[in-house]
């Protein structure tokens, strides 16, 4: 028996793929599909079919991309009218070679939620292992609000049933798979521990402890954000996204040919770190981090136009490429071969972007300095404490909110460490702020600094 | 928090890294120990301190060596007089950045076995993951043979206690790391499942559905081999293992030099296939497969004599020096380059096998062809059944029982699949049997073949 | 400027990789053409051109699949109404970014050859490099043998004027980069030192120090082997062959799946080597060991059948599969998982072949055993020296010469190592003779152990 | 016979590993050179032998340690007392298996510098490659001003010498193998192009078109920067530098660590890129982008103090470590884990550095505002043309000449491109001065702006 999980980091998705024998499944596999082909290789086996949890609204979900590949059979769950593959009924068994997979309804994030428990038939009928999609996660619980608010109390009813009445009586022994670790959109407090059990999050889960009244009540209070690329995934994940085939292959293009396309309307992404970023950019592109790509990308990016990358260095092309691809951002155009430096060598016009320390910050308010500090973090660190006198706008709000932000004005962007705050200080000045500046280390500096916070 | 459980095949050992911020301990490395600093650079992390559960008598411990690389500290359990490192006591605690880990001491494999388990205090205080040496394996307890008949009831009520009352009142939510997994010598029924826990042990595994008079009496009758070079491991273990530095670098020999150190008494080890052997191979080299090596060398190898390799493949040096290495073999004088192919292009002597197929034996035996047929399997295998007219002798035991075998009568050697007789037929080639034949697929092929055992 | 050949073993194929500033070309690609789209990505360079010298008889060019990834134009020779891509006219000039690369027809190993210098603007107008495809080799030239016997003189003639008219005064400095090196079937005295440089071939190269007339005498009496799938390369290299889109990718199968997919009809190619063959092998099997899969596989496997792979060793699969789809091989149905040794544990019927030391056969030649020796090497060899009362029959010509080998006495196949005459053994035993032997190491071992050969 | 050239990026440094049958020779082999080792197992080669091209000034030679791991015996040039190896005379030759390999004296460079012939004694006498050392490179010649302008006239006239009385004449078709490529501080004008033969270099190389006494002329003229590490080099190279046994494994700190190892006196290497170091680093810390650290560390890190390295990312470690022990900077403490992010959010102290564009320059210019322009370019750029108003210090030798920098004006530092000043902006801001600037692409910027220079 062979069980191999694997990581799709930034997302923090986490698929499985399991085999016994020549035979062997994946659940919830990601669109970048080799590497469960590269795994069946190394171990001798042939991935004959493909689970699916749910429909995934985080990420493009990667099934007909593998079964192109191998000719696995998709498999869903019900009461979602999938487009592609088949659909499982509860308590549906898949028995290969010495494995027995048995199919558990567990709505409550989305209807269709299907939990696949895996039973080791050479050691009895226990279950051993159970793979919760985004109904149960380490530290935490799916959220339930996808629906709207009109639905929330029944979803989050079905999920406290999916969990105390089916998940949980499986046995304390039963080792977790979830389809996220800490770091997903789908969780926000999925814990960085990564192996857990029934048993462990019976006991250790803050959400589990809770009597059903204060689970309902908890989960239709909580608060999470719902980034726009969602629709584009639900629609792709309920469809069939298009078959990429392999990897798309963006060109190095010289700063000629990058300046060409940016006039034809292809939309810069700057991955390097907002210290780089602040010192100097091309204008009008917008900053995420590499490592922050799949969080913030689907917040900004359209899905319209070709995307140029400026890349920190040229290793980080596959992984920028993995990114994009994993959210439906197939058409990447090219990189700037050579990053930066060539730009500013060939004297092409260079954008910069004021970055301040908690210390410049406060020296500058304490004296009078008219400056409009924007709080861009979620709502929840907002309430926990903030600096005097900001204006809170979550950074996945700033499109639409724009008019309450002065422009006459120099404003300061917070967020937790400085990332997120670098993106929305590159919104605005594409959106023609002159006086920009992005607080390094964010609140967390501010604090840090012994400065004081209201709340 | 890292987790990374690091297998070393053919022995079927499992080491543990497990990190947090920038510090990781590692739980009874490896000799070849490279791969925790590697897993370390890579993941940002300082190797502060090594714990080993109990003195290994199946293979040498690396935590001298990677103290050596890392200046980690090391650890082990009381009651016995280790040349190095530092003692534990029942119940001492190791807290690093936000995991704490507790000492526990389970004796009943040896006196100084101790477990360890884990809590990531982030979560809370219950533990998470338990380290059980070779006490609890998955599917399967430590053998407590190790002290001799007289202690076997003293050494089995221990195990009793350390599995019954101290690791599974954990809880049955944690999740079971054993240092060994399917394959070791230090467990005949260890599942192919490698992920377990306390919980799906209490109900799947066998031996825990004893009593605790079963569990001793199954204990105390249980048989085990054990190999001679356990005792050179035990003496490593306890002293400390010399220190290799790096991975020894066999020279790749020409057929003139290959039969130089022969003549000047090294010892051809030949770690291609049974098949491949029989067809060809140096005379007086022992067939040892490369997948076998860590399960058979230990049992024919002297370890004051230089090693040559005749290898299928220069890939699988590497490999070869690495199981050698494991098991305190260090000197690996070279491997002939090229492979036997060179060897039989220079006419240098050859010798060869006979293989014989079940049904050709079969019908040799029908037609009344005075063979001699060994079975070498565990004895376990051989009261299961056998074939009429065989003699059993465990492939362990040949060398003192040779008297025991005819010199004038074709020899048919078989055990399971062909592996272990074909390394029996090399002895008894060395030994000056002429005609030996080396039954492919052994007593399974007989009895897939539909022939009839007898018990 | 970034230049980079690289190498097929097997084929001894060289193909080029040059690049400067974002721009690349590749010449004479093969099929697993990723290689050069992986330089590339690495490099920051795009591959825009492709280049042929010829269109190739030993191998399916990769051209139409590098272009699919790529959007690279493709460019050859004239005199030859290929389906696909441009045509070149001799003196054509290609400037990319620094460099510049110069069409030159040079006729002789086939009509349409054409040979590329190419200079470093940088330094000067200089040709620095010459690719030479298949007229100029290290050590050798191209064979000019491929339009037949009337058209030899012609091609010799051609390949004559070819070199000294036009390659060679380009000068001694220029450095040569060849279509193929040591092995390959394109020459049969290819250096094994793969640099060199047209003066060094001035000086070195033995064809290059004959007279015209010595040297077209010396090519249209050399005798070259031409294995039968010659004529589908050339089919596939006039026309595009089919474009793969990735590597097949064969599945791992059971012994009962495979025994199911014999008796459907499929080949099986056991690339283990011949003294594993020898042991134990499933009968029917050719045997081609993998290191010889690329030269010995043309002449024997059928284009229209599927094919099942013996592997000694998992890890050989992705080479095995490559040497097949690059001699247009692609329909690779499966290889048994876990090797020989599942199938004789299984019982299944198995075949073994003779193998003969020089030594015995001596032996038994001696005491006047009724052997037929059939001598399979090259005429050149057999020329040379070979035993006495031995059978010449080239392995290639084996099939249409079946009839002149005696069914009823036992057969030494003899070669040059063991490994062209296990192929041959393998071939007489589908055929249905009963007793055959390998000659392990060949004549060469036969002469090497001092016994006499006669011309 | 197996060729590979070793580059060491940033040094521009070739080594080549030299193989026939199972032995191998290292010419000039690289401090980790653990490199060699893998090429000689993948080739199943053993290194007998190392052979020096002299005494480097601009390394660490890596002879001892490969010959501590190899045992192999090493080699250098007669007229310099080594402290370790053997000395050879001019023409003495190396026999090993098929090669044959031949000492040249070829003082120029320096007086010990030996070239090496190798010839093919399969195919002839010819040599077939010549390994040159610093005395001919692709484009250029060595330098010969190491002794002194006393002793330029001597050096000059006994490289010109050996080039054209001992290497040329080995023929024009001989393969050029010399100790350098594009980039080295050994040679000002070394080609990109990394391929050439004695005939290539007699035709294209700019310098040897000159007549012996314009040679000589040109030879005393050039004016090459000689950087403070080279005496160091020079000791290590003569008397066996320390042996490192592996890499060293700098520890991840915590910024609090960090902090702590520069309070002790550890000197802080931020080897990210300008535009990053200009917007956050911390206080005190050296710009030596990881790209430029080969080139421009020698020249200010001293030998006496640890190294602590901030990384755009943990995957540069690795890099930046051999980096550093290629020069002897063994003592590397540690980096900051997790970059400049988590030092930011701990709110520690922050120097950020001033980036120009060349229009910002040119407008503040225009304005007339005070600023400090300091050229650090080499002598040559200045001369070739230079912002008016600038004052020329090159990189090197700032620190003996800051008191010609005003202590109370802007400063803006300009380069090539910016590295080169980033790394001067680092040191004036350790140095007190307030206001520093780094022009971004330097004074290449400002010329592709349009703007002009003086000469």
């Amino acid at each position: 028996m062979i069980f191999e999980s694997v990581k799709s980091e930034g997302l923090a998705h986490i698929s499985y793929f399991v085999g016994s024998d020549n035979e062997a499944i994946v659940i919830d596999p990601r669109r970048d599909c080799r590497v469960y082909v590269d795994i069946a290789q190394r171990e001798g086996m042939k991935i004959k079919t493909i689970f699916e949890t749910h429909r995934n609204e985080d990420y493009v979900i990667g099934s007909l991309e593998l079964a192109q590949l191998t000719g696995a059979k998709i498999y869903h769950g019900p009461d979602l009218a999938f487009k592609y593959g088949n659909t499982l009924e509860h308590g549906q068994e898949f028995c290969f070679r010495k494995l027995r997979l048995t199919a558990i309804h567990t709505p409550g994030h989305t209807d269709e939620s299907m939990s696949y428990a895996l039973a080791d038939l050479d050691a009895g009928e226990q279950a051993t292992t159970v793979f919760t999609g985004d109904a149960l996660f380490v530290g935490d619980v799916g959220r339930t609000d996808l629906y709207g608010p009109s639905e929330a109390t029944r979803m989050a009813e079905n999920l406290y049933n999916s969990i105390f009445n089916k998940l949980l009586p499986l046995g304390d022994g039963v080792i977790l798979c979830p389809a996220h670790g800490a770091g997903s959109v789908c969780g926000g407090a999925i814990s960085e521990r990564e192996q857990s059990t029934l048993g462990l999050e019976r006991i250790l889960n803050p959400v589990l402890q809770k009597t059903k009244e204060e689970f309902i009540e908890f989960k239709i209070s909580e608060h999470l954000e719902r980034p726009p690329y969602f629709r584009k995934m639900e629609q792709y994940n309920l469809e069939g996204p298009p078959i990429l085939g392999h990897l798309p292959n963006p060109s190095p293009l010289s700063p000629k040919e990058f300046q060409e396309q940016i006039r034809l309307g292809a939309v810069v992404v700057d991955t390097r770190t907002p210290p780089a970023f602040g010192g100097a950019h091309i204008r009008g592109s917008y900053n995420i981090w590499l490592n922050r790509l799949p969080s913030y990308m689907g917040w900004v990016l359209p899905y319209g136009k070709p995307i140029l990358l400026m890349l920190e260095d040229n290793r980080n092309l596959e992984t920028a490429v993995r990114y994009l691809v994993r959210l439906g951002y197939d058409h990447i155009l090219g990189y700037l071969r050579d990053g930066i430096e060539v730009w500013y060598k060939e004297s092409l016009p260079l954008g910069c972007l004021g970055l301040l320390t908690a210390q410049e910050l406060k020296k500058r308010l304490d004296r009078g300095d008219d400056l409009f500090v924007l709080d861009v973090r979620e709502k929840g660190k907002w309430d926990d404490g903030h600096i005097k006198g900001a204006l809170h706008i979550y950074a996945g709000h700033l499109e639409r909110r724009l008019d309450e932000i002065p422009e006459d004005r120099p404003i300061v962007v917070a967020c937790n460490t400085g990332n997120h705050a670098s993106l929305v200080a590159s919104i605005l000045r594409r959106e023609g702020y002159r006086e920009v500046y992005n607080l390094l280390g964010g609140v967390t500096a501010w604090q840090n600094a012994g400065y004081d916070v209201i709340k």
